[in-house]
């Protein structure tokens, strides 16, 4: 189809129009959203869906379509439009519904709401990296499934993106990564409208874009009229064509297109046309009809061929899935399960067991020892580093880096990216075939928040490695040491937190991040050795999957006392507790290593771990404290750290800032119910 | 002294080796720290600091200085090194004392710890985002200031930046927008070493930074060997020259200079380089002592007249500022209480009295209307929005747009850049002379954390404006409505939080903001309109300087219950209590809109607010309930939103969501405490 003629004028006109009128209508009904950028961009859309993307509305699960990223959000019209066109399962119904509760068209494209949208955008600059990950993730399994005469992994990611996600950081960061890792079949087109929602872009950015993104190793087409069919199609079909470097397709467009009042306007941007306006455009572009919604028939059937060709393109596909079955069936089975997000078999039984180690081992320590084994059984677990690898233990010491020259290996390299490596681990996750993982220090974790934010409202499975967790970063200073970063990645939905307090724990982390299907995991681990909690004695680490368990029982007697900590306190904890029996206070120690695991146990549960009677409750945790008040109660106590950090040693900081036992032995003995210690 | 010859290569040889030295000396000691970076930067800071650099080291405070910036903070020794030698007040003492508990001499360098430090860097991008900030501030305040022969704002910006720096997306953003605005005073100096932690930059990145930074409007030079002190020296004075365009300087460096078995390796990046080490390019450099920290005597002598030459150079200053003022006297004194960060007498007068507005309007919109009172008396107040001016209501109409032509306008257009503008509100802020303030929506927030935190650690008087706070948001659905924002910010340490419920409220709000020195304040407001209060009935919005207040009183006897809530739930608190009143429940509404502030109460306030014996209290917040604990305590309950929005009309989400009288009622009903209403 992409090879064949561009069809009558008349009739494409009438095609492209249709996007442009309900797009209009639909916001104009919502009385809410963006109707000028998919009506500067309806003859993109329209190109795009129809001879470019290669995609089967009849199944947008189809494994090898073409990947297409809005990273434009807003103009989420587009994307409904071309979905509802192409005949995809979007009825015109759900446009009248457009941003309405409970339809299939929410303001923002969201995945997993609407079926053919790849990823939730809207937060700008977010679908760039997203995309920048599914081709990433594209040649990794190309690499490794392809065989000679059976390229079962072969297609494209096509991003539409506006000044507003050029301008974002992000977009450097995925641009320069994807530049450098020659990511050929990659292509953004650039909806260069020269408008903003503050005005026309003259107000905040004089950008040479073409020379920017050649700085960064891509190749750069230009559209000068993005109502030029012709020259659109020759752009995209070359872009398609350029193999060795990511391709940016400059469009120049006009927003609003057809409005005479509002085109070219940053009126035309972020709210409806208006009534008139609307009519007053349907009659300039001269459309045969005013009726909201209408499409002409010819128009919907010329749309509709769309999925005849990619039912075709799809059928072909699976003829050569059963030719490469035949031929490769190992490696056609693990690419299916790799597909299907299955853990294979036995994926955790090289975990190596940490219960006894040498000598006291910080966390990240333990856990680049669990990402080996885990890395040996799970072919297709792929991350890396923010440029801290070597901190964040996140290496598979047998594997090469990941590069252009290395698409198969498994090492990556995000560089000094953190915001990019959160929205490419995204793009990979819902690419699929590949388990991602990324590291970097958890105070860092500020950089990365809104991809994150989008894993978890996407649930994406993707596993976030943050080490150097709190004050124990130690010299490196304020700048460095998380105070509010644990609490204030607990707030957010659906994310898994995982702080383990010694070795078998974080085993047991990773073994619940990569069983965890609701979202993102993150495990954030201590930069300075642990000491070993002698598991003999305490309880198993399994614990670890209901979020809190009793590690250590009061002696002699029913608690009186119950001492809670997470990570590198654990052992703070049981260092007071020594001392707490020793003066005959009955003391449990409670490993609480995730909020919101042991939140979602039922009340019964977290009742027998924190017994309502039991009201004096001190908290440990190297972090600030609001939030614990959830766990300790009205009559309890916490130890943390409310302020800054400072540099110095790790240990000496520990001691300034009081997360010692000796402070929350103090801190127990305030409380009430707590008996006092016999004077002398 | 940058128009004299260069000395003599030996002296100068002697001067650059002892940067060298106290770097790798100081690491060696702490056992901690990152060499390499200061051994090949050492001739580039010698030069910057005794030949291009205006400053006065016996005066950091002159306002006149130029700015240095070391936005790769965890060359941290470079600047130490550079402080003692130029004559700073940091003795060698602190030198030795580097990364221990008490020194000023921190891992990363600390605004406010260390005299000369201009701003806290080590998290990379931050310093480069201030450096646009204090440029743009230095322009503002010149062309404000300035008067036909008297100059007395006129000083050049410095920033000092690594792969890393510009990997990092605020650096596009904040390049970006630098060359928008075509700032020439302002000079980055990168230090092109190709290493990063993990390794080369051949890992992560092959772009061609100069072609990006001509894309941006840049003036780029360029120095190929980074020992060169004459190519050095006349990079450096070319870009000072360079008037019209920012300039970069690439400076092509060796990581590790002088050490034989480390140079141009990772290995000299981040760890000490070991005792043999250290002798061993002691003894490759030609240095004169194997004693750790020696300088030479004349070498020594050689840095100090930098300190001669720098209080000529504030001396010749202050001589002209004698005779500005005798000939503007009126400009003068603005100037100087603008540098002093006072407020103008009758400073907050025209905040108009929004007690009694013709019709119930959004927050947002109240503090437009206190914004434009505060613009009209306090000059120096200045800011704008991440491209969402319309909508954050943050724009004084009767000013112009602060662009490259107009650059003594008020109105700041930041792009679509969230996070350089957190970065430049920072830098604005340290420069002094201007009140910066910047707006976004509150989900946005996300995008500029970083920053956020780096304000409240330098206790900046930084104001942010977040509207559209919560679910109201509306049809744009889950990516642009916060939950976990709001609870997130309050985390940070030092950060004053304020989330006013109606007109009043949003004044008061504003005042806070002003107010505050102890660090950042941010607003979160409505997009939606909230009821009027009628403020006769209810206590003054004033209250809102302690935090939280009762806002109105229980009817018919003692308190049994208190409904707590902020900014636009204020209503819904206010709605419940009218019903559970008629149903007999003596009700208290307490308005809480700053944690941060009733956190600071004495205990005593806060017990008249939320009398410890009523513990039958519901909160009701349109967010995460996770820490409402805190004020709800073990018997309380909570009427908040703990998973993702939807896209739907506002209202609609209220409804659906449950943020209602209706459900804060049912919640009030099932407490213990509360008495039940009688059956029919």
């Amino acid at each position: 189809m992409p090879a064949s003629p561009l069809p009558d004028p008349t009739l494409s006109r009438l095609a492209v129009d249709a996007v442009r009128v309900l797009s209009m209508d639909a916001v104009q009904k919502a009385n809410s959203g963006h109707p000028g950028a998919p009506m500067g961009l309806a003859p993109v859309g329209y190109l795009l869906w129809t001879r470019h993307l290669r995609h089967n509305p009849a199944n947008p699960e189809w494994s090898n379509r073409d990947r297409f990223v809005l990273s434009a959000g807003h103009a989420s019209m587009l994307i409904y439009s071309l979905l509802h066109l192409t005949g995809y399962d979007l009825p015109l119904e759900e446009i009248r519904q457009f941003r309405q509760w409970g339809s299939r068209t929410p303001g923002h494209p969201e995945y997993g709401h609407t079926a053919g949208v790849e990823t939730t955008t809207g937060p700008l600059g977010q679908g760039v990296a997203n995309s920048v990950g599914m081709a990433l993730a594209e040649r990794w399994l190309a690499h490794r499934f392809n065989r000679p005469g059976h390229r079962m992994v072969d297609h494209h990611t096509w991003a539409l993106c506006s000044d507003g996600d050029l301008m974002e950081g992000i977009s450097h960061e995925a641009a320069e990564f994807a530049g450098h890792q020659r990511l050929g079949k990659l292509i953004w087109v650039f909806d260069d409208n020269q408008v903003t929602i503050d005005g026309g872009t003259d107000l905040s950015c004089s950008t040479d874009h073409e020379q920017r993104f050649r700085s960064y190793g891509w190749d750069v087409l230009r559209v000068d009229d993005g109502t030029d069919l012709a020259a659109l199609d020759t752009a995209l079909a070359g872009a398609r064509a350029e193999t060795e470097r990511p391709s940016l397709v400059v469009v120049r467009t006009t927003i609003g297109y057809g409005s005479p009042g509002k085109a070219g306007s940053s009126s035309s941007h972020g709210a409806p046309l208006g009534v008139e306006e609307v009519g007053a455009t349907k009659r300039n572009l001269g459309y045969p009809s005013r009726d909201p919604f209408h499409v002409e028939a010819e128009a919907l059937a010329h749309w509709r061929e769309t999925a005849a060709w990619g039912a075709g393109l799809e059928e072909e596909w699976r003829g050569r899935w059963e030719a490469y079955r035949a031929a490769h069936p190992v490696a056609a089975e693990e690419l299916r399960a790799a597909l299907a997000g299955e853990l294979p078999a036995g994926w955790d039984a090289d975990i190596p067991d940490l219960s006894a180690p040498p000598k006291p081992l910080a966390t990240r320590v333990y856990s680049g020892q669990v990402l080996q084994g885990l890395g040996r059984r799970i072919a297709n677990l792929l991350g890396g580093s923010a440029d801290l690898a070597g901190s964040n233990k996140t290496t598979l010491p047998w594997e090469d880096n990941l590069l252009a020259g290395t698409p198969g290996a498994r090492t990556i390299h995000f560089g000094v990216r953190e915001h990019a490596m959160g929205g490419i681990l995204n793009g990979m996750a819902l690419h699929g075939g590949v388990r991602p993982y990324g590291g970097t220090f958890l105070i860092f974790s500020d950089y990365m928040r809104p991809s994150i934010r989008l894993a978890a409202l996407m649930h994406l499975p993707v596993t976030y490695v943050f080490t150097h967790d709190s004050i124990g970063v130690g010299e490196d200073g304020p700048t460095h040491q998380p105070i509010e970063q644990l609490m204030s990645l607990r707030a957010i939905p659906g994310v898994l937190d995982l702080r383990p307090g010694d070795g078998p724990e974080t085993a047991e982390a990773w073994r619940a991040a990569l069983t965890y299907a609701g979202g993102p995991s993150f495990l954030a681990l201590t930069r300075q050795a642990v000491a070993v909690i002698d598991r003999d004695e305490a309880a198993p680490a399994s614990g670890l999957h209901r979020g809190g368990y009793v590690l250590l029982e009061a002696d002699g007697g029913d608690p009186e006392l119950i001492l809670i900590a997470s990570g590198s306190e654990v052992e703070v904890a049981v260092q007071a507790r020594a001392v707490l029996q020793a003066e005959g206070v009955p003391t449990r120690v409670v490993s609480l290593p995730s909020w919101f695991l042991f939140a979602r146990q039922p009340q019964g549960y977290r009742d027998e771990v924190l017994p309502p009677e039991v009201t004096a409750r001190v908290s440990v945790e190297a972090g600030t404290t609001a939030g614990w008040t959830r766990w300790t109660g009205d009559h309890g106590a916490s130890v943390g750290i409310d302020h800054f950090g400072a540099s110095a040693p790790g240990a000496v900081l520990f001691e300034k800032f009081g997360i010692t036992a000796e402070a929350v032995v103090a801190k127990a003995r305030a409380l009430a119910r707590v008996p006092q210690p016999l004077p002398g």
